[in-house]
């Protein structure tokens, strides 16, 4: 499953060029293109590289937040071109001295391209400390 | 573009379903497996089909919500057997009288299973009223 594994080291340097605030990395990870969509949490949907780069660059230029990710899950069927992770983000934000922990649901997707996987879409929202999910699933 | 029309038809469906109150509908338009994975907002994420229909199930049947679908863009390349598909919902509720609105971006990605495209994933979340990309990307 050698899709598995790219799939799964596309979706950690996505993290990790995060965490290292390393735009070239970054840069790396994602597809050039007008079809890539970026939705970070409490923000509207950013569509096309530039849009989705100038964010990450606000992002990584603030330097304030740290993401622990759990629970991916990928979803890759060998020899077809596309694939997703899901996943948990733990943000960790320096806010005046204190640490402030979020918690995030991501989804990523990925296509292969000239044989490299590469992020083309990043869904990551706000879960809610009480989920709604508890109070109606019981 | 035959992909196309039907991944676009099969995310109408959904909506559809949803709006009709519909669990027939709800059924027919996801794939009945184990991999399937679906984030409500606010929502914790669900894992696998039997959550995900109990979960249409409670929403349906508690027929408080309609669905307003726009900015619908699809991801198809055709003849491949994923597809993914972003929109924003309006979802307005009948809250003791009143009609309450709120906002929501979804992510729906989609397979090819036996010549039908079903729905695998759903992930909706709240877009606030405020956006932070227009305080940051400014």
């Amino acid at each position: 499953m050698a899709d598995l594994d790219d799939v799964l080291r596309c979706n950690t340097l996505f993290y990790e060029a995060f965490n290292q605030r390393d735009m070239t990395l970054m840069e790396s990870v994602w597809m050039h293109d007008g079809r890539v969509r970026c939705v970070h949490p409490g923000w509207g949907i950013l569509e096309g590289w530039e849009e989705v780069r100038a964010s990450f660059e606000k992002i990584l230029g603030s330097g304030l937040a740290v993401i622990e990710v759990s629970d991916v899950e990928p979803f890759v069927a060998d020899g077809e071109p596309m694939a997703w992770v899901t996943c948990i983000e733990e943000i960790s934000y320096n806010l005046e001295g204190n640490i402030i922990t979020a918690r995030a649901q991501a989804t990523n997707i990925f296509e292969k391209e000239g044989g490299r996987w590469l992020m083309v879409h990043h869904h990551a929202s706000a879960v809610p400390v009480q989920l709604v999910s508890e109070e109606v699933l019981q």
